[in-house]
């Protein structure tokens, strides 16, 4: 398993570059290649599972630690957790001490769209040189507070602008954008929808 | 306006107390009650529109500004923004050095879920100590490297547990659960989907 790893992800997982790579928007374009190959011959590393546990600190303030995964056939594991905060603004009865967790998915949104817009560029071979994008989504706290059972508690809608400068013809800059909409785990997750299950226990 | 506000917020936006107020679960249910009311006669105020921008910083690195946002009939700011860095594990030809795209999506949802238990556990007057929660989602990359037309590109489904610690009999325990997936936003936003609009332009 673990030669297939190798091959797949070459000297990103070995840490010794074997050849000089191809790099297309700071990409190793080889490497992404090896793992599509190394996908066709073994699905099974295709399978990946993201988690995160959270701790509540009270009121709206609550905490994520971001480590473990599964993927490419292993469990993988960070040196050090990433640690995320939330909060909510005074006017939503926090202490606006870091983001909330709505402002928090437009971030995982326009993450996701720019990495995988970026990357399928790069398999491409179309070169962008900066990426700017500006998100905003409508809220309606009739939702949230039970005042309006035709008002939903979610966005209600999201808006994307990107700017982008690449050396390419106009036209081809809505298509750019496509590479990241057409294949965007997050945007895909929440344009159609996930099943979340839930279980809850005692502490 | 200003006046409606003060009067929605109370003592959170003046900063002064003028009485003592009800807190449970950290949460101001004097305000959390103030607000539906408040929304109650000037239903305007409930809209909000929550925004980020974010940057592209090269191969799988972007981060977000957050900051501004409107709500409560005004645009309201932060001093100073939060800063959000995204990227990816070296399995997935990034440099590991923040959380990545669908790993934020899970800290949204763990937030906004936590959050939103909370402050409805507190306006029933439910008390909770302690909150732990753990998420794990699915994610098969034939979907987004354009492998299998048959697998998303997104979360297959996500799966998440919650253990609490509260003075309440076992049943109940799922009650204060679905007290969060009942009114979360995020939830909400991810299991039924939220459209989104996009455009481009040129730098």
């Amino acid at each position: 398993m673990f030669e297939k790893l190798n091959q797949a992800w070459g000297d990103t997982i070995m840490g010794t570059a074997l050849q000089v790579p191809t790099v297309v928007n700071g990409v190793n374009v080889d490497n992404l290649f090896t793992t599509i190959d190394a996908i066709k011959s073994t699905p099974a590393i295709a399978k990946f599972k993201f988690r995160i546990q959270n701790r509540w600190e009270g009121a709206a303030q609550n905490r994520s630690a971001v480590n473990e995964f599964h993927g490419a056939g292993q469990e993988c594991s960070r040196q050090k957790s990433f640690v995320l905060h939330a909060d909510e603004p005074a006017v939503l009865l926090g202490k606006d001490s870091a983001a909330n967790p709505v402002e928090y998915l437009l971030h995982a949104l326009a993450a996701c769209l720019t990495t995988s817009m970026v990357y399928h560029a790069a398999a491409r071979g179309i070169q962008i040189e900066e990426v700017e994008s500006s998100f905003e989504g409508d809220i309606d706290l009739h939702g949230f507070l039970d005042l309006d059972p035709k008002v939903r508690n979610g966005y209600q809608g999201i808006r994307v602008n990107f700017k982008l400068k690449a050396d390419v013809p106009e036209e081809q800059l809505r298509e750019i954008v496509k590479l990241g909409t057409g294949h965007s785990p997050v945007f895909d997750s929440l344009t159609n929808g996930v099943p979340v299950s839930d279980t809850a226990e005692r502490l």
